[in-house]
């Protein structure tokens, strides 16, 4: 693989700007040509790197990209997932160079999705390319990329299941997380769920003059954080009313296993920009942000937002709040949980309305299968250390509804580092983790 | 008055409504052209009404309108106040006519200032132009209309020191406030304090992936909510560390006098849709909006607000906060309280910065004087009842130090009402209260 890729290195980068050029934004209802345009582009990609076949299908939503290379029965199927959307790019100012125009500064490749997932799609279709081209694929593959991972994979589920015979394979090979560090690899082998909720808080009908009504009703945005307020205790423990009931304590050989990954606390906030970390009394870093659950607000607004200054009593307020679960918490249930909660903390001088945005299951990787074995096999070969088995706080909800209607187990070779800052502004993706995700994957193919 | 009332009416709409055509948001820099057209408007019709001179004058911010007749040495002198400055329009969508296009329905005058204070401006102008047009005035006028009212009158003090002399009266006549009702006229002997606040609570240095950090870090959202919602007790009050250390508590007369108002609960809360009012333990809901101090968000933002979801940590959240402060508090001292607060309560993974947008000090002015008994007597002959001496929740700021510098009380002759929902979308004005309130005036001057 290490030759092909010298070979044909620019071409590699060529194409994979061709994609992130497309500003692919899901979350944003103007972006939709863009959508489609992204979904085109794969297509084209995919049919060059020699699929037998590969098309836009249609969705509830944004549409799916499939593609597919059949060997014949005899051999066994590789599902590759990735997802071809991206995350709004925010604010421009703080980009130094465009999001949409991928530029290469110090060895990385900087643009919204150079990560986060077109930079690590891309890796499984050139390995797939290669594969072909040098006559050395003994699997069949197929690709499915989706459109709407970042805001919760809403019409995925339907179109899986509507198409679980065309995506019959024996794993979900996956690559959207991050590993520790370049110097430590690790293989993420369970994932968190998500509940998404938004949350309006409504007051007197219309916005008051607070001079006048001050001190005298409920003001929903004072209102609004105090409900949000007391949604975690002074121990980092959220209060939701039976929240933790499904939840299961990891064993101490678990928790031993997972604090083998270094973690260098000082490192850590200054790479945030941090002077301190919190979280649930009784836990590391680490076990917070993998195998416990938290709530965070991830957007909030009311009232008079503009420069200058307004003397309101806000008619409204409004939040997203959003809770990472951890396996065998149900993320419909939580909503059911939360919304219930929400409602009965509300004073009576306001109306609450809950509304459950999208949610997803965490799950679970056995390490003892044969495709993780293949997978640690491979990245030891070309890191030189056998990965960590770590847990990932993040979420790839559709996962565990694929796990489930395909009976495949996903297994999630992410080849990003903390430093891509993905989702943020000056996204990024290391030019040697393109490289070497691309030399494990193929090795991957090697042992599996 | 009352027959040149009548054989001017339509001139005077005419007149009015050319003033409520001009946007003059004096919060938005967009319409710094407009404040300046409003201005000159104000130049023409004091000086078609009979001032010797008006003019406009430059100040460090938004221009002041100063006009005056002068009989000479041996008359009383009269400050009419008044500001041509408005709030926002807010939403468009919630204007049943456009806040600009004023239109009469119902008896009243729709458009954004057609109270506030425009309108309430207007009939000043208008008594005045019926005292020198039919002979009668036997007072020196003098007229200052500012453009910073709804900013908190930045300018203002330093203009009225630096123009102490040409200021010099006897009262400052206001009509910027509201009546009781219009079966129960009142006049403001009080009005509370205002100090407004922003703050910025800043975590992470840029915005973070909410799966991978959630649980570890400070969510400056979740953070500044917890920090707001504890600026207020159980009992509603306000937690700041001094707050009430100079709130004087009224007497038990001072308190049965203002209980004289009529105040029907479900009337007021059906009147802002709302269905249970809140506020400080051990007073009224008339109390709690006149003569004790609160705190309100006004603003609050933060994180992913658009459609839509997005799993982040915001690096920031702010929110704009003021709080209403009675006589003998000093607007300033809180602002440096409440700073010392808020950064106190913050946690040590946050940064927190507060900046003081503007403050002013509530006043109180004695029944027992000349002017207030001419006001009294003037409204009681137009309505048929004494008037209520009230107190006022809303903020003139600039009136305390006009009062201190000009050595002269302010007199708060308001005929608004609380129907007019000045401030929201919809703002209107009687065209009944606008002509009483010229009646009352007119008598006024009799009576002074």
């Amino acid at each position: 693989m290490k030759e092909y890729i010298a070979e044909n290195k620019e071409r590699f980068f060529d194409e994979l700007f061709s994609l992130l050029r497309i500003p692919s934004v899901s979350a944003d209802p103007r972006h939709k040509d863009d959508m489609r345009a992204c979904a085109d582009r794969w297509v084209e990609l995919l049919l060059a790197a020699g699929a037998d076949s590969a098309a836009v299908y249609e969705t509830a939503g944004h549409p799916v990209v499939f593609g597919s290379k059949s060997l014949g029965a005899g051999f066994p199927t590789i599902l590759v997932y990735g997802h071809y959307d991206v995350q709004p790019e925010g604010d421009l100012k703080l980009w130094k160079s465009h999001p949409y125009e991928p530029e290469i500064r110090d060895g990385a490749i900087y643009a919204r999705g150079a990560n986060d997932d077109k930079g690590q799609t891309f890796m499984h279709v050139k390995v797939f390319e290669y594969l072909v081209r040098t006559g050395k694929l003994r699997h069949n593959v197929k690709f499915i990329f989706e459109g709407e991972e970042e805001t919760g994979s809403d019409s995925l589920g339907e179109w899986v299941k509507a198409h679980s015979k065309m995506l019959s394979s024996d794993i979900i090979l996956v690559s959207d997380t991050t590993m520790i560090s370049d110097k430590v690899p690790s293989i993420n082998c369970g994932m968190r769920g998500l509940t998404y909720m938004e949350v309006k808080v409504t007051g007197p009908d219309k916005d008051l003059h607070s001079g006048h009504y001050g001190g005298g009703i409920f003001n929903p945005v004072n209102t609004l954080c105090k409900m949000i307020g007391s949604l975690i205790d002074d121990e980092g423990r959220i209060t939701v009313k039976g929240f933790y009931d499904d939840v299961v304590e990891l064993s101490r050989k678990d928790r031993r296993m997972l604090a083998r990954a270094p973690f260098d606390k000082k490192e850590y906030m200054d790479s945030i920009g941090v002077g301190a970390l919190s979280g649930e009394k009784g836990y590391t870093t680490l076990e917070r942000e993998g195998i416990r659950p938290c709530l965070d607000v991830n957007g909030i607004w009311g009232g008079y937002i503009e420069d200058g200054s307004k003397t309101i009593i806000p008619s409204e307020a409004h939040a997203k709040i959003s809770m990472r679960l951890v396996p065998n918490q149900d993320c419909d249930r939580i909503a059911r949980l939360f919304t219930r909660h929400f409602k009965a903390i509300a004073p009576k001088g306001v109306k609450v309305d809950v509304r459950y945005v999208h949610g997803g299951n965490g799950f679970l990787i056995p390490i003892s299968s044969k495709a993780y074995k293949a997978a640690s096999k491979a990245m030891e070969e070309v890191y030189g250390i056998e990965p960590v088995p770590s847990r990932g706080g993040g979420s790839i909800t559709i996962l565990a509804d694929m796990q489930r209607i395909l009976h495949a187990d996903p297994l999630l070779m992410g080849f990003g580092l903390e430093r891509d800052v993905i989702h943020s502004p000056n996204e990024s993706f290391l030019i040697e983790q393109l490289f070497k995700g691309m030399e494990s994957i193929a090795l991957f193919y090697k042992y599996f």
